[in-house]
């Protein structure tokens, strides 16, 4: 049988990960040289189908493959980019169709979140309609650990790590000087619209009651007295309260705390920032002084905390992507099966793109503390395994040793261009 | 020679390395019991002074007050108080004395920045007007790095670590997805009153022109024009821009950019963040879609990724400070001298505390480029050790092994109390 080329793509928001992932397509794909040729790498994702633009990854040397492992982003570009509905739109699946063609492409891999499963399903299902032979294989890839099947998704472990250790470190620091200063610290993380990142802060509690003494979820409704009445009771329990706040936080009309109201110099309404709104709310209502944080990308991109956990499931996945292919499954993708809590085993199982496609896993709500403060026992049973094990890059000169890689595109052989 | 009792206190703000000074004054000093007896530690900085509330620092294991090289935070408390001035208060300063003689302390050791150098020079003066033998001896910290005489201050170089690896990773995240989604990315950083932080932040860069593309600095007037004009052609040129601000960044008539006016739903003004003020500010004149972060306390307290330059130097800091005393110095304080930039070799030095304090470095002039938005040669060969090694701290469970001193008190021995 004539080794057939491969088609790889990044999709949606990076992770510290994912290109560990695909560290572990390319690099299992080299291993299979009688099945697999050349793997193309889309050039910001699936835009890099659509346009031709693909790169050829046999131009990069073992040494920098490897090194993809330890490098957060996107090593060869994603994108937002939603492909249209197939019944309205099938000239993009049929432009995805004739570029793999022209490049003798028999598997495709997606590595992304919900929509992207979705994307990978409907061109499994054009390809066969078109009587074109390819191999369609979804692999998990997402900070915000809403797909469902498999029991979490790579990127999310080191996130979690990142927030954990921020929390605790940062906790540590207003705690050493709240006697006299700064009394309240407010950490806004991820998480528009389920709270396992906020969750995971929860794993940096040493006991039941300690920092982070609030965490403030998305999934309940925001009470600004009982919120107001909480921080009181912390700052005059502990002498401060440090707490971390999703940014999908939201009040019990749906309105996002990110949204109430404020307005620049120029009254212009100003977007987002959960954590200055509660700090100020804090200061006017019980003066107490504030300091608050952002994470936004630093949080998804720490690759330097990275989870070893997370790290070895985002190769595996892509590992297991390119032996399910080679087996001939079709329209998968491998998940994290758990296997056991404590001491945390896991294996890769596969689920259906048609059941993995556009469905949003929720936090179980036991997941949350009765009080909505916190969380439960079993959600640290759940997360704890994931950021375990740590997984530091390799640094030179005191900085990360992050790869670039070359990147270079293969002539284009199809002669339309495609309006993209 | 009846050995004597130690004070310690540290004071201000906090770094990622302050407990490693603390590891290096309470190490030094076990390994003389004939010179110094206990090691007392005011809880909550100089206040623990004035109430008489001491921690006994002998009932801690040596292995926890080992961990304190990787504990980041205040492990016996810090405080913002200033002592009043000498003259006026001399209250103050007696009640010190006296609490220092009924403990038979004989050395008094802080560690802070440049009003503490000043307060351990007044308390030099006042025990010896008093006629009570104290040795007095400064331990430089500040994250600010903005002491005189010592070549850096240790805290800012994990500081220096942290905003280097955070903007490099952050600049990959951007950097994937720019084609199709977010084109600016802001990162605020600490440096109210100069940019040696944001300066660090030049290091990530690996040719002149990367990422972070623009720096602003608070020594430059933040010119509204050129800033936009910049920006937009960094978008043109790069296809995203990923800057570092300072929080210190102000306007040529020296208002600060984060009391540019915004204000919350209430009308209230809003404390804080340049980062989303200059977010707006693009995304109105030039229509960028944005992400921004304020890293605040994350950033000082960021042991995680501490520079093991700066550990070392703030260990060896803490270490000379007892060992200066034992020779006999006094009113003193160690400091680094840079004996050479590449390798980098530096030693210990001293400086006399009433040349120390009250006196605040600045970032000289020609380590900001010519442009306004960028660090120079000068600036790289200066910073680029200071962030060099790594010193992670050991983990279990997943999360930083964070120790947690017992902090008993010692009986009070003086009668009356002392209003602070």
């Amino acid at each position: 049988m004539k080794p057939r080329n491969a088609f790889y793509a990044q999709s949606g928001g990076v992770t510290a990960v994912i290109n560990a992932s695909a560290c572990g397509v390319i690099e299992t794909a080299r291993l299979h040289p009688e099945a697999i040729g050349t793997v193309y790498a889309g050039r910001n994702g699936i835009l890099g189908a659509l346009r031709e633009e693909l790169i050829d990854t046999s131009l990069e040397s073992d040494r920098d493959i490897a090194a993809l492992r330890h490098t957060p982003g996107s090593a060869f570009g994603s994108c937002r980019y939603k492909l249209k509905d197939i019944e309205k739109q099938k000239a993009e699946y049929e432009r995805l169709i004739e570029v793999m063609k022209a490049h003798d492409i028999g598997y495709f891999f997606y590595n992304g979140g919900n929509d992207s499963s979705d994307t990978a399903y409907k061109v499994s299902q054009i390809s066969e309609k078109m009587g074109y032979p390819l191999t369609c294989i979804g692999i998990p890839k997402t900070v915000d650990n809403d797909l469902p099947i498999t029991d979490c998704c790579p990127g999310f472990g080191s996130v979690a790590k990142y927030i954990v250790a921020s929390i605790m470190e940062a906790s540590l620091d207003i705690q050493s000087m709240c006697e006299s200063s700064t009394k309240i610290f407010i950490l806004e993380v991820m998480g528009r619209h389920a709270g396992w990142i906020a969750a995971a802060a929860g794993l940096a509690q040493r006991h039941g009651e300690d920092a982070p003494q609030i965490i403030v979820f998305p999934e309940v409704p925001f009470d600004q007295a009982r919120f107001l009445q909480r921080v009181d009771q912390v700052v005059k329990r502990d002498g401060y309260c440090a707490m971390v706040v999703s940014e999908g936080a939201q009040f019990a009309d749906g309105r996002f705390l990110s949204d109430s109201g404020v307005t620049d110099a120029f009254g212009h309404s100003q977007l987002g920032g959960v954590a200055p709104m509660l700090a100020n709310l804090i200061k006017q209502e019980l003066g107490y002084k504030h300091h608050w944080a952002v994470a936004d990308y630093l949080q998804r991109s720490a690759r330097h905390i990275a989870s070893l956990t997370d790290l070895e499931q985002a190769y595996a996945v892509g590992q297991a992507a390119v032996e399910l292919a080679l087996k001939g499954h079709n329209a998968i993708m491998p998940v994290i099966k758990r296997e056991q809590d404590q001491p945390y085993r896991w294996s890769i199982g596969e689920a259906r793109l048609a059941d993995v496609a556009n469905v949003e896993k929720k936090m179980p709500r036991d997941f949350i503390r009765e009080d909505g403060f916190g969380i439960t026992d079993a959600a640290r049973r759940y997360l704890a395994p994931l950021i375990e094990g740590e997984a530091f890059p390799p640094f030179v000169n005191g900085k990360p040793d992050y790869v670039k890689l070359r990147n270079v595109l293969v002539p284009k052989k199809v002669e339309k261009s495609f309006p993209v």
